[in-house]
């Protein structure tokens, strides 16, 4: 299988209606941020619309796209300045790509990159840097990406609009550098960043910050083209995915992840515990701790930003789901719970972990401390498996952080929307509110094909009261391998729960998007309407089986009344009316004042 | 254009995996009560799960559909009994059908039915009886039809799964008709059942009882054959709508609802408002007492179930909408608006609110006040014109149960989650416990396409809160008319929205099918899992992508691991272990009755 991987092979071009820009935070030319342009029609009187922008340089009409010479290192300059030694890379090994040869092989990344690794005590993360009062260009740049590129804060006008209930989050008016260092300080924040990942358009995950989502992507036992792999990354983050997990399995996974690693411009998350088992033949008793730790070494240096470790599955835990409904769901979960039931010995994770902090430090590599015992059904959800994991990764959480390190807390699964909340309580309480990411929640297990939604429902209600960032869920969970429509569907879905979750917790800036589109639907601007969607293309076609003539997208009225009547168009009328009848505004002011007695209007009522 | 209404044309048969059953409540072998049944695998060791059906006699293998002929009057005998005159039929008017004549006049449903009126001060409507402490036969129907056919409560086991929080709901663990009577009585819940609509099923809808959906159906201009809205109704009752709303606008609507109402087993609800608009060619400054009061009576003569009155939109509300982002953005809102401001008078609605309630009481018209100043954004979301109007239903709710009416309130909208629950708050407190039917809401504004998404969110907290109905939003919401497709994910989406919220509220019977499909997908019983589901269809399609050969349905793994590894398996290879490893168990209780300590296991752990 030989790698193809030409420009053509991905999707590039902007989304329909949009266009790439770029904006700097004041003062520091050096540092440029990507954002999303919505143009409106004329008429509208307002200015373009600055959006939030996760896809790369695929959307930039301007840039060159050659997946063998990698995206351009825009972290390089800052990086280079923090004097890490270049390092010998550690050798690859037949069994980093399952042993595929020949034919079978396919072929690595020829980017070139120099392998970069801090000396002992040397300050190399983002939280180091935090810590001792530094703030990074890492920092100032997820600042003004934060602030959708304002320069400061909205007017107090503007401000009010945000209005949520934010369950303890302090979300500022205005990002500032400082604020982000502060952050990260606390644990409370984290900008998955390794130094060997200089192709990162950092991107800052925490409570007090627009709440992000997570695509997984991987290769299966079928497909392998790199190209193919890339794409998947370049699709997915296309429509919204701020990060991208590869869950690749099986042959070649250290040469696609290379492909992936050069061609990503959003944090890259890994579970090092899926390839060590291809390394043992795929059998959990097998595994050793030398295999692991050799492979977070290989993934660390090719630039992996976050590792999965579910080091909170403890010998002792697994007894408590054994009686459980669906008992041990997560894949390195029950590898886990395997090895020390075999061995009935505990986890070599939790022996090590110290020694995983060390590893992950001097790349900064951020720890997602995963939830091997989340719920696989709502019969099990918030039971003590689950919970007895969570405690544990709190201890885990501040061992880390005594060692430098980044930290995320991975939370389930399968929740019923009555038990989502203690969830987020207890997360915060034990972990010391380091970043919650959650997979859903799914709150009903009845849908099958449905679970974006079932999931969505869930996800909204955790982020909106502290999730930090959601794993999707596609439509195919449950049942199969997602293809490219179940991807962005499952990205638009999340996008959605991320933004109802923004504006549930009252972000400042994140109603001018819903307020725009709303604008655009009084005033029968279509076209306005598609473009300041998530997802134009399917909002136009949508629109086009009802009313398919280009004249329609200017007509002032919809098909679902037709144009004989119609509620926009009779309230344009109303408002036009009203605005001639002073007085009835007047007394409409008379009866606010009064509160909720109802005003009598002095024309008779009979 | 002529009807072509013949049993071909609609869509019969059991949704695959399941068969129609009936059950009677004891003692009244009478009462037939449909159900859908799910038999199992023979390895599960379970009975067939008995699940609450909406499809009527379609699914029913054993059923004679005959469109021409209508539905069995299944309510006939128990409406006989109690002594309703015959009156003479209202004549039909060429103005009911839009003037359409010769090819264009879609002919009536020949289905003869007599018309039935109550005398002044006889008892008629639901809400009358459970006054007078009669339990109806529609009140036994609906209670053996809440508890899922059981004969008596769950035994405590199965009980303390539902550990819902209710917020102040009174779900009892068994329905009584007796309970039924008195939430009625109470005015916290309805049984919408017009006494000529005898074909009908009835159904419950209170916040007491699991929630229902409704689902909108209309004909369009370019399609109105009869034949083809009763398959809109078939399809959307096969996927679980609880009630249909049928908004047919232009030509023949009067002949064309005679099709759906006599082939309907689920409610059927109207907004009479639109058929008086088309009777005075559109213009809503031409509408007349007479004219609206005319189609009230030509509606309930037809059986109708459940009239939307936007009675709440009072002239003094309207100047409340001028400053909003999206005016109004109700149909019959702006209708009423518009009339109120063109002839500067108080609503013709509002003040023969109580002419109304008597005209609907005769035949047991279920009120549905309608919310025409709902917001249309976020933006617009719980405001003054907004929360008038509800402090006016509130009125209206008093002065339709003095009248002895049935009612419900209709709720928004778009709405950010953080403002749901106030919502549901105040229609409790306004409109004393009278159902609330909400449209969605829409959780935020940014993705046409995906409005059942946005709006399955705030669906399904709103349910939870306590909202009785959820109207659904189907993917085409704001952009054109929905297609067979998108109907069905409309209903599908919203069952979801309901089914999380009856888990969530702690409803005692609903985690039974999310526990039976839990442990039909850790058993590998993929058929079952399949079956379980709301769409059978989809999640077998779906499952066939990834996998399939037919020998895949019962193979002991799935596509997102292969058969090499499987995280299911390994927990089933765990519970096999522990059980042999009593002494571990042991300690695992140790560990939990230590709480938060974390149990170090004796053997050595290094």
């Amino acid at each position: 299988m030989n790698v193809q991987a030409k420009p053509a092979t991905v999707t590039t071009g902007p989304v329909i209606g949009s266009r790439k820009v770029y904006s700097s935070p004041e003062g520091r030319p050096d540092i440029s941020v990507p954002f999303k342009e919505i143009a409106l029609h004329p008429s509208a009187n307002e200015p373009p619309l600055q959006l939030y922008d996760t896809s790369g340089p695929y959307t930039d009409d301007a840039a060159r796209i050659d997946l063998e010479k990698g995206l351009d290192p825009v972290r390089a300059a800052w990086i280079a300045k923090r004097g890490f030694a270049a390092i010998a890379p550690r050798e690859v090994k037949p069994e980093d790509n399952g042993f595929a040869t020949g034919d079978k092989l396919v072929a690595p990344c020829p980017a070139e990159r120099q392998i970069l690794g801090a000396a002992p005590g040397q300050m190399v993360t983002q939280y180091e840097f935090a810590r001792a009062g530094i703030i990074t260009e890492e920092m100032i740049y997820v600042a003004h990406r934060e602030n959708l590129g304002r320069a400061k804060a909205l007017d107090s006008a503007a401000a009010t609009i945000a209005d949520g209930e934010s369950f303890g989050a302090e979300i500022p008016e205005f990002v500032t550098p400082e604020f982000v260092r502060s952050e990260i300080a606390r644990g409370r924040a984290i900008i998955p960043a390794n130094i060997n990942h200089p192709e990162l358009e950092p991107v800052i995950i925490g409570r007090n910050f627009l709440v992000k989502i997570n695509a997984n992507i991987g290769n299966s036992a079928v497909t392998s083209s790199a190209a193919e792999e890339v794409e998947k990354l370049v699709w997915a983050i296309r429509w919204g995915g701020d990060t991208v997990m590869d869950l690749s399995t099986g042959r070649n996974i250290h040469n696609i992840r290379s492909w992936i690693l050069r061609n990503s411009p959003v944090p890259i998350g890994t579970v090092p515990i899926y390839q060590a088992l291809e390394k043992v033949g795929g059998n959990p008793d097998l595994l050793t701790w030398e295999v692991f730790k050799d492979t977070l070494i290989e993934q660390a240096e090719q630039g992996v930003d976050y590792f999965t470790i579910h080091a909170g599955v403890r010998l002792a835990h697994v007894p408590l789901t054994a009686r459980r409904t669906t008992g041990i769901v997560s894949r390195g979960g029950s590898i886990m719970a395997r090895w020390c039931l075999a061995h009935h010995k505990e986890s070599f994770l939790y022996e090590h972990f110290e020694e995983i902090c060390d590893i992950m430090r001097k790349y900064d590599v951020s720890f997602s401390l995963g939830d091997g015992l989340r719920p696989g059904s709502n019969a099990d959800a918030n039971d003590a498996a689950q919970f007895a994991e969570l405690e544990t990764l709190g201890e885990l959480t501040k061992i880390a952080w005594a060692k430098g390190c980044q930290v995320m807390i991975e939370g389930p699964g399968h929740v019923p929307m009555h038990k989502v909340k203690v969830n987020m309580d207890k997360q915060l309480r034990e972990c010391g509110e380091a970043p919650f990411y959650t997979l859903g929640p799914l709150t009903t297990d009845i849908a099958p094909g449905y679970d974006h939604i079932t999931s969505a429902i869930g996800a909204a209600m955790i982020g909106w009261f502290g999730t930090a960032m959601l794993c999707y869920v596609t439509p195919k969970e449950h049942l199969g391998l997602p293809n490219r429509d179940d991807v962005k569907v499952g990205v638009i879905t999340y996008r959605i729960a991320a933004h109802a979750a923004d504006l549930a917790k009252g972000h400042p800036a994140a109603r001018l998007r819903d307020d725009a589109i709303s604008r655009a639907r009084f005033e029968f601007r279509w076209e306005d309407q598609f473009n300041l969607g998530l997802d134009p293309d399917t909002a136009r076609q949508y629109h086009d089986e009802t009313m398919p003539k280009e004249a329609h997208k200017v007509a002032h009225f919809c098909s679902m009344c037709g144009p004989k009547f119609c509620s926009m168009k009779i309230s344009h009328d109303i408002r036009a009316d009203t605005e001639r009848m002073a007085g009835m505004e007047k007394m409409s002011e008379v009866f606010k004042a009064k509160g909720s007695q109802i005003y009598q209007p002095e024309t008779a009522a009979e």
